[in-house]
């Protein structure tokens, strides 16, 4: 079998904004690789079948001098995030050729759920999911009705919002045609508020700019006495520009709110084997719903990044790069 | 024995910025009181000897459609605040002639400790304290020495600074004059942080500003990977004006942290038995120091409290209504 093509997507400078894919990062496929005589060295060769687009690759992309938990993209090497993969090799006794491999992202939703907001619901709390067509979002609003709780939810199209209902959401909104604060006025107070935390700014877009700032400022308005904040490790941040001006922070203290931020690899010791049990066969049976956008081409994984990042994308967005 | 003063200090309106003495609230000593007369109904008749002067009591300064947890004065009506008083005469068996009652301030400090930052600390964390030499941050400051904690401590003035040393901290600064970014950075990261959340406006008073905006946007910029922050609910608030700007509260999800915002009355079923048993005999033996800051006459209660919302005072203030 002669070489094959080994395409990579690689980084090549630190955005200002919204990456610009092609000079942020460009495709290549110039490499080739020998799947048989490749030498592994006692690893493995892998296959990547399908890879996560997630907003806090954006993250990664800073100056090298950021300092930042996860670690850094390197530019002139290739992006990289969870997928699921085959072994095509191995030299590896724990792994034979044609397993299957993941990473698993749904369970962000799960683990902070558990951690931060089951704990302190009761039935008949007021959570607020925002983004709540979304990957986190979706799971974080079934798991808020499974515990009870009235939930509101806001999203960024009607057609999203229309999926948002489907999941037993009580009150959906497009927060791009309705007041969040009014929302909250008449529906809250919020006792358990669940968003990512989004500060970014891009003067061509103006309808994502202040949504974080503008929500959680609502958020904070409308807020319970002894209200949960539970701010998502996934995130839209850009290194220029002003980020929106939270004005209602005070109320942390006034309202004896508690924040819980959270990077979701902290949680994985506590949580992990739970999920794996109990989760995949909710999914299985339908009783747990959420929506995949699956953009096929590894050549466009860049535009699907800056989709997630903006806000186009309908669902959980992963790149197909193989069927098998 | 005839009638005697029976002095208030009545409440004249919602003021913008700063209270202003004369206008905000004035004295008034125009009533009287016919001490043995005066009839009680089964109650107690109480002379106030000492009168608790807070940063919190400008939050009960405002239009009387804000919602807040605690009350708000009443425009016509006099303020009030913890106070120690003597029972002067009493139909109530509970209580009997010349039984001093108090209300005890110095445990917001104990209180907070206890729940959100104890638990959570470990020998050698580094520990940040704003307001090092006020009424909470000086028992702060003690209570994370006992507990193994290096302690970073900022105040406003040269001798502020010097009452805080003698208190133990290792790192004491004037905020005014060196840069709380550059001592975190050098001296953190910080794994926990204790500070009234200020965000006080005044054109007249720059120093003062941002000083609980840009002390909170510092921590979060050297904070720890899973930092604590309690956030003390004691507040210089002020209506007017936009409030400072916090550019890194996006560190909470990168940075994990955790934001504990409460009022003390929370805390007093949980930990009001401790503190009455510990607390006053380690104050009483000199092993837990703070400063009073003891202003003579209810005439001047306004001024008081106005020293108190600019920092000017020093210490605990409180007004000496009566020796006896």
């Amino acid at each position: 079998m002669s070489p094959v093509r080994n395409a990579r997507v690689v980084y090549k400078e630190v955005p200002e904004g919204f990456p610009i894919p092609g000079k942020t990062f460009v495709y290549d496929d110039s490499q080739t690789i020998d799947l048989e005589n490749v030498p592994l060295n006692g690893g493995v060769l892998f296959k990547v079948l399908v890879v996560s687009v997630d907003p806090y690759m954006r993250r990664k992309m800073q100056d090298p001098s950021v300092d930042f938990h996860l670690g850094l993209f390197k530019v002139g090497e290739p992006l990289y995030n969870f997928s699921v993969s085959k072994v095509v090799r191995s030299e590896n006794p724990a792994l034979k050729e044609g397993d299957h491999i993941y990473g698993v992202f749904r369970q962000t939703a799960h683990h902070a759920w558990m951690e931060y907001a089951h704990p302190y619901s009761k039935k008949g709390d007021v959570a607020f999911v925002t983004a709540a067509s979304g990957a986190v979002g979706a799971i974080v609003v079934q798991l808020a009705k499974a515990d009870g709780l009235k939930v509101i939810a806001s999203a960024g199209s009607d057609e999203k919002c229309e999926f948002v209902r489907s999941l037993g959401a009580d009150v959906v909104f497009n927060y791009k045609t309705t007041s969040t604060r009014e929302v909250l006025k008449k529906e809250g107070p919020v006792q358990m508020y669940a968003q990512r935390l989004a500060f970014p700014r891009s003067p061509t877009r103006s309808y994502w700019d202040n949504v974080g700032g503008e929500s959680l400022d609502a958020a904070l308005e409308w807020a319970a006495q002894k209200a949960h904040f539970v701010i998502c490790g996934m995130i839209s941040n850009y290194n220029t520009g002003e980020p929106y001006n939270v004005k209602n922070l005070q109320q942390v203290v006034w309202r004896e709110i508690t924040f819980h931020g959270f990077l979701v690899t902290s949680l994985w010791p506590k949580y992990d084997e739970e999920f794996n049990r109990m989760f995949p066969p909710r999914v299985a049976s339908g009783e747990l719903k959420y929506k995949d956008d699956l953009v096929r081409g590894l050549e466009n994984a860049g535009q699907a990044l800056v989709n997630v990042l903006s806000g186009t994308n309908f669902g959980k967005c992963s790149v197909v790069v193989a069927d098998e």
